[in-house]
């Protein structure tokens, strides 16, 4: 059965992880674990400041090529009443702005950002290479074992 | 950095939950988790019996179009030192075996998920339209946050 939406709203603003499925340039799937925030109906990951490597991470380099993106949440419990998934599809854009801090699009989207994950009180976001991911969502599907084991 | 051989080798065999990214028809990223098990090199996960809609599954539909298969086990910590990935690419293949309990193929891994999942004892496997997926790996990536902080 499907997820009740109110809990896919509080869901998609509170659940700390999602995978973020793209496809590769050659078509294959690819996936990584993200942090993600909701803002104005729009989905939010940051590629956190690395060392400069002169390589395009895979995950903007798919976008570019190919913006369909998968986002899925979901949990895993020994007990398999509790398990239950949640999957947006939408389009993404990958965002380089110049000055985030100052970005009308960027600047809500670290505030969000901020706002959910206090770890980033201690990991500075976009220190380098700055880039965000905007996932704006079309389809929405979702399973769960049991409508009396829901988060 | 990259996680121990050793404990990949480990989450292959023990970790109890992944999520299958596959690419659609229309070459659009698909994901659903997925319990799995490992025996002989090759990953192995059921499709449970379902009320026969007609329709096949959107992840078998998948893999016939495009076989490329991507294989994402992570954790989520709010102590972001914990946080680690594990993504195997492979290849896949849909098992419709007419009499999986003793097919050799299918035996074998139906034996090896009902080693790994007690929960099978309560929850008949491929009771009605059996199908597997098999997936033979070909690339290992992985990540960890700290050496230090490994399950």
């Amino acid at each position: 059965m499907e997820l009740p939406p109110e809990l896919v709203e509080r869901l998609l603003d509170e659940w700390p992880v999602a995978r973020l499925g793209s496809t590769r340039p050659g078509g294959g799937p690819h996936q990584v674990p993200i942090v993600f925030a909701r803002t104005q109906g729009v989905l939010f990951t940051p590629i956190d400041g690395k060392p400069k490597s002169g390589r395009e991470l895979a995950r903007t380099r798919n976008l570019r090529a190919h913006p369909e993106v998968s986002l899925l949440l979901d949990h895993y419990d020994e007990d398999w009443r509790w398990l239950w998934w949640l999957r947006i599809d939408g389009r993404a854009r990958v965002l380089t702005p110049a000055d985030p801090e100052n970005d009308p699009e960027a600047a809500p989207a670290l505030a969000a950002l901020r706002r959910k994950y206090p770890q980033y009180r201690d990991t500075p976001i976009l220190t380098q290479n700055p880039t965000l991911i905007a996932i704006h969502p079309h389809t929405r599907n979702s399973w769960c074992s049991s409508p009396d084991h829901l988060p």
